[in-house]
């Protein structure tokens, strides 16, 4: 015996967030417990609400609760600019440098033909039917610069190019901050490729 | 505009969490959408029943669902002796040794006055009726090797030698696998003051 079974439960339960194991569940238990009760509540509350009501946006997949997303409805935006990314959270880190006034598309993953991921998993076919509407004058792939993300990146620009969109990669270069005799040659090599006259 | 309004809420209420910040949350909230809808549910549910129906023993004031908990009831137990703890986690950990046989009480805290904690919010008043039924012989002191425990561990040995019953206290010394060299030195001068014949 180590908890009563309701606590136990509980504790498996909480480990099902990414980075909990087994002694932080048992911290966050207990300490919800001890003085977090309505805490606890207020959040089983809100998890059952997102779980049951947040589904994708119907254009640019993204998590929305509504059919179509804010940034989808925006008038504000141009719908001739479309950034292409991995995952959700993407779409949080561009809006945080409020460089980007266009809109996005959400591919929810990358192409992994040995992982069973193709083009239909990241819908590609929803994408070429934006590409099909013609209103489209830049697409930019902002795909993760892995092998994955590169590969993601090269499918969609054929297909853009199919459509005579322009398409433009964002830049792989050195970080702001970092220091050169740190960075890996392959980053390096891609900073000297894509320099820029000053 | 970062997320959906539900969402927002999610990542917001994750943070009541002990150790979750605004981009451990974010994580959560996506990857339980993402591939974990059920878990996300799961929880939930779990953590209604949790807070709505664990409560105290109210014998050794253990989190528990039932009156009296799992150990006070067990008769493979000795009663005679009583382990006092600060917290439930305490208990886990002693468990886990399996070096322990008798019962617990967990304080849920520890003396300290300039926080407005005194005797009674540790259920000095309930350990005192077990003191008083007369049938312990022994009550060993296992609050933590802080000012505040040893504190209430000497104000407890004071009521327990009231009522003529043994006192001990968990040996304080230097930890298996540590080195001389980065212990401190009060934990040092315990060693060697509480140092055993071989």
């Amino acid at each position: 015996m180590r908890f009563s079974p309701l606590l136990e439960q509980l504790i498996e339960t909480l480990r099902c967030l990414p980075g909990v194991g087994p002694k932080t569940a048992q911290r966050m238990a207990l300490q919800l417990l001890t003085r977090g009760r309505d805490n606890g509540k207020r959040l089983a509350k809100s998890l059952i609400e997102a779980m049951e009501n947040i589904g994708h946006c119907q254009q640019c997949r993204i998590f929305s609760e509504t059919d179509i997303c804010e940034i989808c409805t925006s008038k504000h935006r141009d719908s001739g600019l479309l950034c292409i990314v991995e995952n959700p959270i993407d779409v949080s880190v561009i809006e945080q440098t409020s460089s980007f006034r266009g809109k996005y598309f959400v591919l929810l993953g990358h192409l992994s033909p040995l992982d069973g991921i193709g083009p239909e998993e990241i819908g590609i076919a929803q994408l070429k039917k934006h590409f099909e509407r013609g209103d489209i004058h830049e697409v930019i792939l902002a795909t993760n610069p892995t092998v994955e993300g590169e590969a993601t990146a090269h499918y969609i620009s054929e297909m853009a190019k199919q459509h005579s969109i322009k398409v433009t990669r964002i830049a792989r270069g050195v970080s702001i901050g970092s220091e050169l005799e740190y960075i890996d040659p392959n980053t390096l090599a891609h900073a000297f490729a894509g320099r820029e006259t000053i």
